[in-house]
């Protein structure tokens, strides 16, 4: 038997059942502490215990039985094959547009542990495809899988390795990208490739899921058919994300790579577009633009500036904030600093004086407001000005997370700190909006 | 001529005037490089420069004229008032349920330096008062200045002053309470002030303004006649945060006082009721309670619990967070750490090790999420439970804002950090809402 047979099992467990010579997908008979169980062997996922068997029973519950002196496994029925076995590619479509989806990890690419009830990230971009098969009928897709990464462990390492295989794609012919993301971090991550990759020919849309594809309210099928949709005829040349809209399953909308947030923990309307519009919407199987301007898909050769400074921190003032996490990094040797301030851009004065010496140490620093809507503004109260007089620069209605991002950017792509604040400054990607709606959107 | 005489006034400017006999109100001829203005003679504020005068022109206007070697000023006429004089207090109508109006500073309670521009702490309570004198129709005032602060220097200091000074009123005989306090960090006072006031007998309303009373905008007004209607009417005896609801002039709503965040930084609308329900609301003269269950007014004894531990740090996660700032919190002698993780409540595998030192080193710690709607579940994902298992408490739909505060006063009010833990986990003051409502409120 070959370690395939038996994914995910190990320690005794996995003697026992080699010793059964059974493998993922036989029918088995279990038996422990007077009971028996039939059921077909499933697999482990990596990062599982290694003292459960899972078995899927006929009714189509699972169950896992744990490891005990008295278990004994024997095999009844030859490999009914398991579901969760991509079934092969549907046949490509000549004649649609070619549509690559980047996988990088994240619940759209997630399958559940029964034993723990935990998802764990599993599936390849091919298993994606495979779950929603009208894919095929929209655009020849491509699949790649770049990383397989829980988003909260996404860094600008991975921005770069992104900026570069995004680029790749275009440039072997693709009309249109998709990149599936966790959405835990996908906001910070479409902010970062707005800078990093320029100059865009077709849309870029980033998509993640809520819900893992193993639940009924699962996004992520509509989130999928309405990206690929997007990156196959949208008329932008932008950075996007996609989403649905509201808690109807009818509407997706693109938000601005720049200018989005996840807003909710759980809701499948988590991501906002913040201080702007969004790009379009795709309801009821049609695509409609919102936003009046926009970059119109081109001819052109993207450019990467793909370099990101790590010594760059955000931190969210609070009362009783405690200074000495500014000089904790001027030690460090960080290079910049944004600061997620209160209102319309401020610290308390127990900070002044940390903040002057990060100022002499050669930090870059900008402010933001935690209140997340509406912008920073550091003349209407002479404790905002206290703060540019240090060195500090107001962020307009710059996101914080967005904030971060560019000033990583900044840094990353200028030789000294006044070219990084000049750049940091300059509007590059819609990150700034001079004409911060007053609408309201909603979380 | 004694102090009062040219309040702000210093150096050459000051005795330049002093010389000329002049004060403030007088009405003066300024003459200086070959041009003169007339007008009356304005106060400075106390932190305003000292090489500008500022005269209020007949026009309306007001400018200030800077300090030069040729500069001349005569009084032309004798103190016409200046208008920033507070009118004497109207008659207290006896019968009319008797609200203190305890001030502690910010917008509400702040005037304009015309010189600069700049908008500066400044006016009591008492002033409040006379702007809308219609207060005296709805009950008895008392005023009370307990600080002048800017709402971004409140620590645990004040919130500690002020549940005693809420508590003494009370026992006085207050029939409400109402609390003016600048926006920027209001929502974190309000969580505190619902925590360090238990059993309170009447309504608590904490009030701000987004716009100086000398703009047009101003809801300094509308947002005080709402909220004393409230400290002498409303059925409820909790702390409360009454701001506009939208953008209407005619709505005040009333949000609870350990769920309410501020989401924008200007719109007078700023504050909304984060995973919950508001109170009430009062709109076109009447009021409307809109929580189903709330703690009525009763005869009760205020309980005062106001110490706060200081060692608390809120800390927001971002991709390349650097877990350095953990450490620096461990040797720096932190008794606990509120995390604002991503999503269900996740920060990346690099933080792990750091988490475990602040474990070790016995550092009370918890997460939210940065999402700020809806709340952490961190049994969903494997990584959730790693943070878990390092002693990382889940709080459920708790604000990061209200956690911070929360864990400062489970802290503060303890012996062990056992006990801390048991009572952040415990809903004291409808910090955690177990039915996060779905419904969306708007930001």
């Amino acid at each position: 038997m070959t370690a395939e047979t038996l994914p995910g099992y190990r320690g005794k467990l996995r003697e026992l059942l080699t010793k059964a010579k059974v493998g993922v997908g036989d029918v088995v008979r279990v038996h422990t502490g007077g009971d028996s169980y039939e059921g077909t062997l499933l697999p482990r996922v990596e990062n599982a215990d290694e003292w459960h068997l899972v078995i899927k029973q006929k009714t189509g519950y699972n169950i896992g039985i744990a490891h005990a002196d008295d278990l004994r496994v024997e095999k009844v029925g030859e490999a009914i094959k398991p579901e969760f076995r991509p079934p092969p590619l549907p046949p490509v479509k000549e004649g649609l547009p070619k549509v690559s989806i980047i996988s990088t990890g994240g619940t759209i690419a997630s399958r559940v542990d029964y034993v723990t009830g935990g998802v764990y990230a599993a599936m390849s971009s091919r298993d994606l495809f495979s779950i929603v098969p009208e894919l095929a009928d929209i655009a020849q897709i491509e699949t790649d899988i770049l990383y397989s990464v829980f988003s909260e462990n996404i860094n600008s390492d991975h921005w770069e390795g992104m900026a570069k295989r995004i680029a790749e794609t275009i440039k072997k012919g693709a009309d249109g990208v998709v990149i599936t993301h966790g959405t835990d971090t996908m906001g910070y991550s479409t902010a970062a490739l707005s800078l990093a990759v320029q100059n865009l020919p077709v849309p870029v849309i980033f998509v993640g899921s809520q819900r893992s594809s193993d639940r009924p309210s699962s996004d992520s099928a509509t989130n999928l058919v309405a990206v690929v949709n997007a990156a196959a005829h949208a008329p932008f040349a932008e950075v996007a994300l996609g989403m649905h809209e509201d808690t109807s399953d009818d509407s997706i909308i693109f938000h601005p790579g720049a200018k989005v947030r996840k807003c909710h923990s759980s809701a499948r309307y988590a991501f906002q577009t913040v201080n702007a519009s969004p790009i379009a919407r795709y309801r009821s199987g049609k695509f409609e633009m919102i936003a009046e301007h926009y970059r119109p898909r081109q001819k052109s050769e993207p450019v990467i500036m793909n370099r990101f400074e790590k010594k760059v921190a955000l931190l969210k003032f609070h009362p009783g904030f405690n200074p000495l996490i500014v000089d904790s990094f001027i030690d460090a040797g960080f290079r910049g600093i944004v600061f997620e301030g209160t209102g319309l851009g401020h610290v308390s004065e127990a900070c002044y004086d940390a903040i002057g010496r990060a100022e002499k140490a050669g930090i870059l620093m900008g402010m933001t407001s935690q209140c997340i809507w509406g912008r920073v503004n550091m003349n209407v109260y002479s404790m905002g000005r206290e703060l540019t007089r240090r060195g500090v620069e107001p962020l307009g209605d710059m996101l914080p997370e967005t904030a971060l991002v560019k000033m990583m950017w900044s840094l990353g792509n200028t030789k000294t700190t006044e070219e990084a604040r000049a750049l940091l400054l300059t509007n590059v990607a819609g990150e700034y909006n001079d004409r911060t709606p007053y609408a309201r959107r909603e979380p």
